[in-house]
């Protein structure tokens, strides 16, 4: 049987920074670029969570996020060798659940809706590997964290840390060695 | 740390056979009872696959389902013992998602959107016990299955049967003082 790979969607495979940013400049009139919000949590950039909230629930949103550099090749790829699941936690802006299974169906029309997971939080998703950006879902999860590289998670180091996706299969293969070579 | 509780919807917390009969009747004409279906599965039963998507893909099917009797008073009484996880296999019905999630946010407000996975298959989600109808998911996951009665399950026996909500605290109670002692 194939090993599993959760993937998280946003910041992940859709590149979300950008939109956020650009879209937080027409709410507030601010303008931040990915340099300034470098190493900040979200929290401490956007303390006004009913901003983000009303960002993030406008219709559109997440149906119009670029996808990651490097994503669609890779993960096409990487399905050769694993079992994928899209794992995302949808649950708290739920006018995106559709629009992120037409966004998937439409960038990724290779994954199957069998292996796509909206979710709330992710503590019982159970996948040998799981790439998010997030520490709060990487930290807990069941299998191995794989840190996609975040402005909010620059400067933590307790896991695997991915810049592109051009890396993955690289860092998957090195893993599954390391581990034989346990074995 | 509590334990957990996965829970399926259609056909375990939502009635959904009386609002599948009454609506092939309305598209075919054929008028199938309760007693009529038990014991057939769901391909012996409609062999036109194409009409049962047409029905559970029609706007407002999910959203106006009955609840099942006895649940809503079961889960909230579960929660004061374990952690509960709605569990429901939406994604091959994408109008679905957001249907669901409001059905739950009437019928059940006191369950969090982080407790709630709408997903493809059932093959990821890991809590220590799963309560469904489909022997698809029970027979494959990682937990202790738990078989809610319905019809496509009738004479099937390889796994604890549920015939009402008000059975389940006991069944639960049971199951855990039969572990403590073998433990």
């Amino acid at each position: 049987m194939k090993k599993t790979i959760g993937i998280d969607m946003d910041g992940v495979l859709a590149d979300i920074e950008d939109h956020i940013l650009q879209t937080y400049y027409t709410e507030t009139g601010i303008t931040l670029t990915r340099e300034d919000i470098k190493g900040k949590s979200e929290e401490e950039l956007f303390p006004d969570r009913a901003m983000i909230m009303k960002i993030c629930n406008r219709e559109g949103f997440f149906r119009n996020l670029p996808v990651m550099e490097g994503a669609v090749e890779t993960v096409k790829l990487l399905m050769e060798d694993y079992e994928i699941y899209i794992v995302s936690a949808a649950m708290e802006f739920p006018l995106s659940l559709f629009e992120k299974y037409e966004w998937l169906a439409e960038h990724f029309p290779f994954i199957s809706w069998k292996n796509i997971i909206l979710c709330g939080n992710k503590s019982i998703i159970n996948t040998d590997y799981l790439i998010d950006d997030h520490c709060k879902n990487l930290d807990f999860c069941k299998g191995k964290p794989l840190m996609f590289s975040a402005f909010h998670n620059i400067g933590k180091d307790h896991h695997h840390r991915i810049n592109h996706w051009r890396e993955v299969p690289a860092l998957l293969k090195g893993l599954e060695e390391a581990e034989l070579s346990l074995a």
